[in-house]
């Protein structure tokens, strides 16, 4: 029997181009596999129909939207999950799902190995790679652009010998790789890192500099996940998808960072996420508000290591998993309503209002109905200052 | 030969009013001791005045504000020092230096005891004796707020019982605690967290939403430290002082959070601190560029518990003094410029520039000129992966 | 109707005497509660009698030994807790199970106080009282001998002007808490650290160097749970006293050292843990061939994180429960026996067997059927160091 | 000009066949480099002399013990440095001060090159390759085992068509390193991890269970330096070398556990230390009496991913560099003396002295004397507590 090879399918001109050149490298059938994971762009039966034009034997298609959302995302946001504290793993992010359907084509065609299109010196290659590896150890992958030197030059010329039906004329400045949860874009002139992004760039977030009216919004979140915008319910991806438009809007969420790839080099990278970055906003207060201070320090730290290990390719692993399981735990209370305002590149917390709240008026206030008892506080600030007093008196002594 | 008491001197009505009540009641001689943290307000003769008319038998004022600049902000600003991920420490900045001048006043005049105005559900009251308890663990402290119920209409009734000169007409809803890092604001409608904070509450910052001109800033650092903006040469004071001017006008480092405090319980609080967020948003970035990966990252647990210990208090003590060796070693390369654009409440990178970049261009690029050797990806991705996938096998074998 | 105060009752002199001065000093009636948590010594009902004796109106006692050793000593095995990577918390942790048979026994007989005996300086009030709080936080608290300076040489005098039927001989230099996880012992010529403990401290464990026979023993792991010893089907509870006995033959589990308190002195401790040593030895190695290294290596920093908080009194706290939930989640794949020696005073791992290992023979042999591929190390190795390369290229070019 | 490769040289029979290999294969003229790190066996002369007849254009040889422990293995001392809590790092810590001395022949004979004898399985390469890129990055590295499959038969063979003075009588089953700081094992019957180690294995230690006569000792600190044992001064050198007799004849510091290697897969490796975990035990518990609460507890973290560092090949990376600035802070204070029993294969330490004591006798002490205001206790739990209180109200309000 013919060995067959799924083909990680975007549907652009370098996939496109693949299926064949894949197909003549290695003799092996082609199945392309395209996940919609919210990037937009041409239908899913275009997209089809396309790969089969290309000669692939088999083209599935999946709208993989609200999975993505439902298990990638949310997971993210009740992690608060920013990379070097800043980015929101848009692509990291999407990679773990578009692998898991490789490897569900994999084994449902028969597949016996997966092949991607990413580089050598990119994030993107270990994501898929460790994701296959985790989740079908025995799948082999290959990587044609980066084991075999493919090149977007090397892909025109090859269709073009063949008369192959690609549009090489969108070809575009940038390169852009985008989900529901945000939009990520390199392109040669943001390399010199001393320029700055021009407005071109984004396509996601209008220019937050624009004159506008604010926007206000009320998100409601049921243990740590958002369940209503202003009154109204939403699905995870509807919360994402609404929030990207009104957020975007306003001009939120753009990013602009040099960043430490996994493959050990800096790169410049600018990204687009305005609902995500809106949904971790209020989601953070909202955690400020319920959950209690000693887990929340410690939750940092594993917000930290989560958001790496995401970043890192490492979404299948076991650490990644039960890391999971204690962030789950801490959104057992994380349920209220926060409003924020929308303007001008920024979305601020307004208010909180929570059953769940730890916050105790009484316990705050310095008004009337006060019931804190501030005689207990002279027994403890000098317990909790003793081990620094000693050390104090043995430092003096010495140094004296 | 009389008790001398050190009191913690802010020349308001509660501490002036102070001055006599302490002397009634403990029968000790009082040293008024005012620090100019770049608080602003009346100029220091005034204040030593006063303190001299309410009966003080010595009053101390020292102008500290380059010493808690150079000494107290700065470690702050290269730890990028924000509790909870936001608050920039303005009041926990400000209290260890308030507690070397009241310690050195102590031993200069001889005192046995320090006061200070703090009640006992704030965080200021550990500030204050865990520091004095690190410096002079044989000093004695007294807090008539906490330890004697002292209060506001108390020192009111007192004063006015004595015709003592004070000057209740300056009534403020507002309790605010500010420094050139900072200025932190509490108040009754805002211990409703549903509610929002008005304009009127702010004085360090123009409203973001006004519109106005984007003004472009160019940070130079050396080694961790600001040295210069737009090329002007300027002290870390002066840096402070400019950026809170510059961001301050466009709205930038306004804060609304609710917040753990050491003492156990969670409160409202609403910052301002122009020049510190601007200062700290360009030295992440900074950061970004010129310092390795690993490091950075753990540096980043570094930060949070810098944060938390200064926060709590615990700013003279052995763990924050061995963190500060740490973060001081990592500031070695933290050497270049920053290019900002301060507008409408957002300070944001546009630029960086370094002769210590570990940002290499040809490592980075994907055009011409790239020396990246992607054949050395796949072994690394293979083992990278490999505890992963020998996991998955072992699962797969027994729950398959 | 007359208050109720549910007191933590031992048997011993002091309390059985703080059950008459506690109803005489408040007038409340005083229910008594002994849970047995295999401290040994007098069985329950000689127990209950005599608090009955004492004019308690009530006398609650328990055999919580199951219960300790399923739900408190297990999480700890677990977890491999070892405070300052020594002490397995062995008073740490019966104080939880204790609190919660006092708050239950006060729900039940409608009392609104605990009492307990713990003195000012040490943890175990911290573990009374923040776990009362956290269990029953509208119960109060009372604690004779901090509160109220009450010391046995007053308990003595008291009784003896009451005629109490109180036995003074058995007097000791020790003091000791003892449970089936382990001893502690205390004592005056211990209070200064260069001496060392005699023999005669010890009880749970003979002397390491009395010459004896090696025991050999295979303990069997179902998911983090001691199973089988030997190939017979064991509870935890039989597993802890089996190797109580059998290790403590050996003179396994004596440690003596310096310690941290929550109070912030430090302290110096005796303890005895034979069967805690030998099942967290076992544990460990058992989780070095089935746990994967990354998520190994994260839980070692939740161990630490674990103890310090058991041992800190926050057993009920939100951090706790939800460490407990990352650490079940770890065990899922601990299965398998493990092989020690017992020894002089030494539990040595000589043999592991999973079919959970993760140990892989193929990869990890030098002779024949090795099939680790060692073309990948190379792009691995070259990678894996890059970071430090660009770093030491830059510095080389600044220092050099 | 012919071109230079620097050989790390052992003396044994795979790199003295590979000098001449090495020069067949590239054309290039072989530098051999043989370190003395305690490794013990022949002289540096004879060493040098093989080296030369086997081809060796130079030979270096260089005694670097005393540097090998005051500057790799001292530093991890004061880290307690034990890789998964339990290796003290006996290859990890000799690689870089071996990869130094190649670097410096390197540059002093003009080579391009170095050569090392690892294989493609184990951290050795990393360490190599990871410490010459980050102390030359220039330098080329090549690794006949692993990047050419040259092997022991291969080599016998190759020596033997030549004629080589070459030794093959003293092949051993066991693969051995060496040095002061301890001693690493691998061989064929351990590789299956049910089987236990057997005496032949052992060469640093003596049979733990032999009966013999207790040994004490007492070792001096300075700032975390050994310094004089039982009185008499001593170089760090000495103290390891004496304790590795002393606690070797007691048969201390024998390990045996499955690890994880930073290939990714888990070995099983079989070690002895007996200086150095003679070493660490004193230091911990001088640690214990002479370093503040807090400062210990960040310390614990700091050691696992110094040890990390150290094991993964990270020796000259930025972030160890600012780890040891943190360590070498904290051992201001660790100056003082331990008592130690050495015995029949345990360190246990009986007394500890130091002026620097944190240990409060006053404080901690429960007999007379005591200054430890109990009165302060009440309250300082009260807050301690009140985060889980206020949390356990607002579940009880909503599970209740």
């Amino acid at each position: 029997m013919t060995e067959r090879i799924v083909l990680a399918y975007s549907g652009g001109l370098d996939t496109s181009v693949a299926i064949g050149w894949i197909a003549e490298e290695t003799g092996a059938e082609v199945v392309a596999v395209a996940v919609d994971v919210g990037q937009g762009g041409e239908d899913l039966d275009t997209i089809r129909k396309r790969a089969l034009d290309c000669g692939a034997v088999e083209a599935v298609v999946t709208d993989a939207r609200d999975e993505f959302a439902d298990q990638y995302c949310l997971p993210a946001l009740q992690a608060n999950a920013l990379y070097m504290e800043r980015y929101p793993l848009v692509s990291a992010l999407s990679r773990p799902v578009i692998v898991k359907h490789l490897v569900d084509a994999a084994k449902y065609h028969g597949a016996t190995t997966v092949s991607h299109g990413c580089t050598g010196k990119g994030n993107d290659q270990v994501r898929f790679e460790v994701g296959i590896g985790a989740l079908a150890p025995d799948l082999k992958v290959v990587a044609p652009v980066r084991d075999f030197a493919w090149t977007r030059e090397k892909a025109i010329a090859w269709a073009h010998d063949r008369n192959l039906p690609i549009d090489q004329t969108k070809s575009s400045p940038y390169s852009v790789d985008q989900n529901v949860w945000g939009r990520a874009v390199e392109t040669g002139f943001l390399e010199d890192i001393w320029n700055a992004p021009i407005e071109d760039v984004y396509s996601y977030t209008d220019n937050p500099a624009d004159p506008r009216d604010a926007d206000e919004v009320t998100i409601t979140f049921d243990k740590g996940v958002p369940v209503a915008i202003d009154g109204e319910t939403v699905t995870v991806l509807q919360a994402i998808q609404q929030l990207n438009r009104r957020a975007g809007a306003q001009g939120i969420g753009r990013l602009d960072m040099v960043e430490d790839r996994l493959v050990g080099i800096k790169s410049r990278e600018v990204y687009e996420a305005p609902g995500a970055i809106a949904l971790i906003t209020a989601h953070q207060e909202l955690e400020n508000v319920t959950v209690e201070r000693d887990l929340a320090r410690f939750k940092r730290q594993v917000e930290q290591r989560w958001a790496e290990l995401v970043y890192d390719g490492l979404w299948f692993s076991p650490l990644k998993d039960a890391l999971d399981t204690f962030v789950a735990k801490t959104q057992e209370h994380v349920s209220g309503d926060i409003r924020m305002t929308l303007h001008g590149g920024r979305a601020v917390v307004t208010g909180r209002r929570s059953e769940q709240s730890l916050y105790d008026f009484n316990l705050a206030t310095y008004d009337e109905g006060d019931t804190f008892d501030q005689s207990l506080a002279k027994g403890f600030v000098q317990l909790w200052g003793l081990p620094s007093k000693i050390a104090a008196k043995r430092d003096q002594h010495h140094h004296g």
